[in-house]
């Protein structure tokens, strides 16, 4: 009762005592922690989420990109994990031209902004698109996109245990995984996983996988990363395949093996 | 391919032609829709979220009450609707003692935000949770849990036609249905029901059951509607359970009749 709010920011996981109601007794439980991450651009700050505190120089490098704030990796000098009472800031060191830009942009933003669309204020900032289509229309087989359904849940370490969190990965033109972030949040395991790839020059044959449905915001992210084709295995939603269709992405949602449903660039998936 | 980034602002849900796996041609179906919606306080925008666009007077008057903005319905002085090329606009006027302190508050919030933290740019800020405990320590009978969990789905019409969105319901001490909000955003769908709530002078003798998650805004805003419990059909994290058990509020979740799990004040559910 007298436990205080201390924010732990070392675990991505921790036991608590739960009582489940076919129980007599209390019980441990694995519990998916939720840490506040505050991004910190050449000393300011810039923004914060609540996330998994794991894979963290992912997440800085990724939203990083997907937000547009760095166009490649060379933009960024470093990134330093700071551990705070409050929570984890990442101190990321841009290029002063790309850092010029950011605050030419927050001059524009004064105030509070709102959950789900990052530094929009009014309707004209909504919406963050890149100003092209994505030049990548590779076409994938439907036994890939079966094979990396039927291997994502092995790959879910966070999710195994704690119930709570969703799951993005990258697979290759056969459906092998190789490479899978996870997070609290839908959107930050997109941004660790564009980070990841982004550190490993990725090869862009291949496509990105989420647990999670596709709003706008999860097209718009695969839009950035320049990948041809984003899979989701819940629904998406009607503004995220129209951002699908005019900027070049293959959508496909309720994908649970053996079935999936295709919403744009139909001719993209081979039965064979 | 031509077709334009159309903003929608009037249907919750339109119809599409889809691709299914394990189908030859074309079909129609039902996809929730996903809008930017801004929110303007005595002509001064706030925020943007993307939101399903219904029930969005009570969008925001639970917004304005579980951010903080308003400690009243009284201090809301009128709600206009505004729909806009880009999206909605919701025009609040609120006692001009309250646009003050929102005023003040922004001061200190120069710059671009977080998704998923509303207004917080910095650690500090990360955190928002009410001053003092909720004074609500009902005592939940486990057949009125499982008789709100059965029912549930029934009351969920976005939802059975897109597979897309959230709900959050309100339900009596006897389990029934009483009020349900939807939306593709969890946190927009309670704040719906919060205000929904907020217009009728709501008895508190009840729960808050959602279909998401339990993260540590959802708590945080069923503390700030003063409720004594929160039942979630999925997981919470941990944070959600230590702000559950600071603040007074006994946090449910996993509950999937018959089953459910209990992580707070386990005293306040009786089984009979």
């Amino acid at each position: 009762m007298a436990q205080d709010l201390f924010i732990d920011t070392e675990h991505s996981f921790k036991t608590y005592e739960v009582l489940k109601s076919n129980a007599k007794a209390m019980e441990k439980d694995d519990i998916a922690e939720e840490v506040p991450i505050a991004f910190v651009y050449n000393g300011i700050s810039h923004a914060v989420m609540l996330a998994s505190p794991s894979d963290l120089e992912d997440f800085a490098l990724g939203f990083s990109f997907s937000e547009g704030i760095v166009e490649n990796k060379s933009d960024i000098y470093g990134i330093e994990v700071i551990h705070q009472p409050k929570g984890i800031e990442l101190q990321i060191e841009i290029a002063s031209a790309r850092f010029q830009s950011l605050k030419d942009k927050r001059r524009n933003l004064l105030g509070r902004t709102g959950c789900g669309l990052c530094g929009a204020e009014n309707l004209d900032q909504a919406l963050r698109l890149p100003q092209k289509k994505i030049d990548n229309t590779l076409t994938i087989k439907e036994s890939a996109i079966i094979k990396a359904l039927d291997t994502l849940h092995a790959t879910q370490s966070l999710q195994k245990k704690t119930g709570a969190t969703h799951a993005c990965a990258w697979a290759n033109e056969q459906g092998e995984i190789q490479l899978v972030r996870e997070d609290v949040g839908r959107h930050n395991a997109l941004d660790k996983l564009i980070g990841a790839l982004q550190k490993k020059s990725f090869n862009d044959k291949g496509f990105v996988i989420t647990t999670s449905r596709a709003s706008y915001e999860m097209v718009q992210k695969t839009v950035m990363l320049g990948a041809s084709t984003l899979i989701a295995i819940s629904a998406p939603t009607g503004l995220a395949i129209r951002s699908a269709l005019k900027y070049g992405l293959c959508l496909i949602g309720f994908a649970r093996a053996p079935h999936y449903v295709i919403y744009t660039y139909t001719e993209r998936v081979t039965k064979n």
